[in-house]
């Protein structure tokens, strides 16, 4: 698939401002899979389409999301979880996007989940310190990006928990199970550091 | 089963500090059943046994819990976790307590689960908010509690996962779990209260 069409597909889904949320993820993830080892023309791509229905009415996600058969139990919990799920079955469809891994990395960059790839920690990481973002710990994430990834995801997800904590809201459990399989990681790599029970 | 005989076996189980705690959860438990509308005895009985193991040692309450046969993916977690579910099963084989209500209330105090019961609420808010305990939201959670026990719960849950979060530990799903189930209860009740999504 040509990348300036998808680039423009894109572009062509969403408001300015998050298009240029897209194209810092794009950078962000590049970089991040050149750290880490990871492919970065996959990472790209993830990140190109991670929020290609993000600004689709929630109304048409919740009934695009519903048509398509996908996981019912996700819309009990915030809108927001819609759009990343929706739009890895979205650009399969439109595009013929197969990589497993890429759909993979665009379904769970909201959530997380167990058991993350390379790429999933990748997109979802991007996308919380892509240099457009600002929420109170965004730089000391940005810092622990540079040396891991797991880390980092763990200190996002705690910012996306806390927020919704305050706010009275519930907790999506796949992001907390997300969060619970990085700190096993994190525990099993380096079992005196700190992060442990 | 005779209550005075049952507090004197369970007092034996613990250090007198201890022992205090308990009979501080037992005395805010009867006072929000008879709040809230739940039988009194049989939430000073569930309080009474709440923390019946909660000071054998970590690797008896271990091996006793794997020996029990009891759900095994809670090992994974915090060993402070151990405690209500082996009570439950302790108590029952040691003195034939065999109330189900009483026995999930012990089970869960420290847990919560989704749906909990009346009793499974009051028990486990009592243990957050009994005179002797003294944590950053407790006052708020006691005031809370003089209206509704599912909103001050949920605060107990918060504080319960922010301390978790700020150590850099894993959270039990169930607590979560319960969490967002008693969010849900409460938009039900009253959908336009701010706590809804």
């Amino acid at each position: 698939m040509n990348r300036d069409f998808l680039m423009e597909e894109t572009k062509s889904q969403m408001p300015t401002r998050r298009w240029e949320h897209t194209l810092g993820v794009m950078s962000s993830a590049v970089k991040l899979a050149k750290r880490f080892g990871a492919d970065p023309d996959r990472a790209e791509l993830a990140a190109l389409l991670h929020d290609y229905c993000k600004y689709w009415p929630i109304a048409e996600q919740r009934s695009e999301y519903e048509l398509a058969g996908l996981e019912p139990d996700l819309l009990r919990y915030d809108p927001q979880l819609i759009h990343g799920p929706l739009a890895a079955e979205i650009v399969n469809r439109r595009y013929g996007i197969k990589d497993a891994e890429v759909l993979d990395a665009i379904r769970y960059h909201t959530s997380g989940r167990e058991a993350m790839t390379l790429l999933d920690k990748i997109v979802c990481l991007a996308d919380y310190i892509e240099p457009g973002r600002d929420f109170p710990s965004v730089d000391a994430i940005r810092e622990m990006a540079e040396h891991s990834l797991e880390r980092a995801l763990v200190a996002g997800f705690d910012s996306t928990i806390q927020f919704l904590l305050n706010k009275g809201k519930k907790v999506y459990p796949l992001t907390l199970a997300a969060r619970n399989a990085l700190i096993d990681e994190l525990n099993r790599t380096n079992p005196s550091d700190g992060a442990a029970e």
